[in-house]
């Protein structure tokens, strides 16, 4: 019995020997910042549409997507005013991890919900803090501008943060947003493990790859990154073409039909091996 | 303003222009559900991955998913005790759909969930009730039995029902599940919309396409092959290859790569509007 296996009457339980256990674990980390108000239930259910996705890429990182972060960092680094733009998911799956590279890339961290609440703002900011971030911005309401250009509750940017920022980090983030972000000029690095998603298509780079493993990544891509020249940088953004990533990403994704074979031999000789029991 | 377009600030809104309104609108009745008690947290997870894998198929239900059925409804009307397996997000998605699946193929409704609670089994209960079941089986303890091969509280079945059957429709099913009724020699037809899916993979028919569209359809079918001879059902069903139908539909999501250029036209566009504006 590990850490996470509580009864199995609830939804905590985890049977150690189940084929998914691994992906089962990270559901579980979503699940609990769920319970802890950091997580929206649109957030829940955007969390399985990445399960599906990244099960597609075999969960593990494309070279394509490799190729698209160093292009991103590079691009980054080359910027004045990056920002990293934070939502309940990804407090709740990689708190220490965007905090690094918060760091690594002297961005700062910007609350930002589709779903805006009072109490998830701060309990998003609450969560960063406890992670190590020395300032959380989108939540102070004195600094609170609009981005022109969309409508609702998801037009609120922190005049520090995002209202000023030449290049934005964005994850699992809305398509109308992301488009108006590049509307007003902005650089926009999108995180989305959908490569047909209005934000994967709007954004400047895309990063087709789960956060659990991107965001360490970045972190270490940056922290080399950061000893190179300017022109060195700029060779590396030139080498991206957008739209090269995102067919890359599909056509990984659609060679997975040659795995039902093999997968078919495995779940026969389950079902074979539980009729001699 | 529709009736779903309740407020800006919650998670009931839904923009009537959004492009996803569609996909929206389900997610909403899913979103009910869970209000209502009869979707676990980890049906939402759930029915994120579907939104995915039905977004790479564009939504439609392909060919090959419209043969499986029909070999499926073949196959349900040559056997004898056909049980209909309903959990928390068919009740909230499709209720009266299943239950007119229900009366055109004579098989009983069996309350069946991965997360079992009284509460919850209670509900799906009610919900099929409402929309016009006669008997829901799967909740009255004195006829609670368990499947061989299998742990914990996902064991129960009705010995009225799935203990007894000889086809089992499944949906949004577990792969433990699912091994469990093939060793126990059931044929079992899976709905379910990741062609790698342990369930899809062990499942002696299974139909990649969403529920949504899938169950009215095989009502349609059923109502239609309910006039057909044996031996005509039988040839029906001997041209279903599983292994084909799940690549078929593994190659249709692959083929997604060449909407990237259109919809990257599409996008651009909107962000020059915006500009505009």
């Amino acid at each position: 019995m590990n850490a996470l296996t509580k009864t199995d009457t609830n939804e905590d339980f985890i049977p150690d020997d189940h084929p998914r256990s691994e992906s089962l674990r990270i559901r579980h980390k979503l699940v609990e910042g769920f319970e802890n108000g950091l997580v929206a239930k649109a957030g829940l259910i955007a969390h399985g549409r990445g399960e599906a996705f990244d099960y597609l890429l075999g969960e593990k990182t494309i070279e394509s997507a490799k190729k698209a972060m160093e292009a991103s960092i590079a691009q980054i680094l080359l910027c004045k005013h990056p920002v990293i733009s934070v939502n309940g998911n990804v407090a709740a799956l990689v708190p220490e991890e965007i905090v690094e590279l918060s760091e690594a890339i002297s961005a700062p961290l910007e609350v930002n919900l589709f779903y805006r609440s009072r109490e998830r703002e701060i309990a998003i900011e609450k969560a960063l803090l406890g992670a190590g971030a020395k300032q959380v911005l989108g939540v102070d309401l004195s600094h609170r501008t609009s981005l022109s250009g969309i409508s609702h509750q998801r037009r609120y940017v922190d005049d520090r943060g995002i209202a000023r920022a030449d290049i934005v980090l964005v994850m699992l983030e809305d398509g109308d947003r992301t488009i108006a972000l590049r509307a007003s000029n902005k650089f926009v690095v999108s995180i989305d493990l959908n490569p047909l998603s209005r934000t994967a298509l709007a954004g400047s780079f895309t990063i087709v790859d789960n956060l659990i493993r991107s965001i360490p990544l970045m972190t270490k891509i940056a922290e080399k990154f950061i000893e190179k020249d300017t022109s060195e940088l700029r060779q590396i953004v030139a080498t991206y073409s957008h739209q090269q990533i995102l067919e890359d990403a599909l056509r990984v994704m659609g060679n997975s039909y040659q795995q039902v074979a093999p997968m078919l031999e495995t779940v026969i000789q389950a079902i074979e091996a539980k009729r001699q029991d």
